[in-house]
């Protein structure tokens, strides 16, 4: 069985959604980020990053949601969750999934984490990131919505990783003071991975 | 034939380094950051994101270190750059690599990129960003060093994609006020693929 390590309001969504839509046999646990049950001793030995997700699996432990979410999909073959036969276009998915995770995650990040880059107790410089946080993330989602998500799916016809993925951070938006409705392609696409069965199992464990 | 668009002392270095490994037929294009080259209309028709690598391909042109390297192992099999028949070492490959992408590369791009995360002319929250890029590359470096790089190869025994990546970031440490040599084995790594036939060939492009 493979156990999925979590926090609410994470990135971890992605790789929990994507389990379920595989139909894989995991457990769910919780990491309490309020009581930053990250930097805890007995986290910090699952993912010395003290990050979340980290999957365990048979032979060890993987990290890096673009990493879990082409090893579920690789794994759970049968649930065709990304183009695996098809080595242009897995790559063009793993790009996808590789601009939302340098790019896109490290923006929104800049909003509530930017002492991992000044020191923390600089609220000038903190608070200068956390302005630009709107700017950053409309502009990677003008990107999305333009040049990126193909419709009705990112990769077009087919749903893969790259949606639940896409789903988890435009959750984000509101908060950070980015109307979904602004990307009318990205707003359609919210609401489709929303219905699914998968999402209605797994988000009201996400919800905070 | 392949075409890579890269700029010297940027991490296209890689997806250079991994087309020579691979023994590919490709042609290398050069974009002067200096010039601005990323931001021309030109290159932006190439790359909407304005930035490099770029892979132009027989069906289309993909983008994003990690996609690429992974595109070129799984295309140039007979080369063995990556794990492509273990689902989980290959999710290992891929998840140190996007550990570079998203954490390391992201904590590097806060010394002279800093202006994608507050205002341009914001030279306090600039300066702050900065002077905190030592700490953050060393302690990436260390957990690396630590946790990641298992040796000789970042994989064990077995040379990969991700040996031309950490090669190319490690490259970063000196401008970034970090010493190599506090990082035994990452030193000696570095040492390693420097020796190698296909860099000889590549690294004198992206001298500066």
């Amino acid at each position: 069985m493979l156990t999925l390590y979590y926090a609410k309001g994470t990135v971890a969504l992605a790789s929990h959604l994507a389990l379920q839509e595989a139909g894989a046999n995991y457990q769910a646990i919780e990491i309490d980020f309020a009581a930053a049950g990250q930097r805890s001793a007995d986290y910090l030995a699952v993912n010395p990053k003290g990050r979340v997700p980290a999957l365990i699996c048979e032979h060890g432990t993987l990290t890096e949601t673009p990493a879990i979410l082409a090893y579920i999909a690789q794994t759970f073959a049968d649930a065709e969750l990304a183009p695996l036969n098809d080595p242009f276009a897995f790559a063009e998915a793993q790009a996808f999934n590789c601009y939302l995770c340098a790019t896109v995650h490290v923006a929104h990040a800049h909003g509530g984490r930017g002492a991992r880059w000044v020191e923390a107790n600089d609220e000038v410089a903190l608070a200068a990131m956390k302005a630009k946080v709107p700017q950053t993330m409309s502009e990677c989602f003008a990107l999305i919505e333009d040049d990126m998500l193909r419709g009705p799916w990112v990769l077009g016809d087919r749903f893969s990783i790259c949606d639940l993925y896409l789903f988890t951070i435009t959750r984000w938006l509101q908060n950070d003071g980015v109307a979904v409705a602004d990307f009318p392609k990205v707003a359609a696409h919210f609401a489709a991975v929303a219905q699914r069965p998968a999402s209605g199992a797994v988000l009201p464990l996400h919800d905070r």
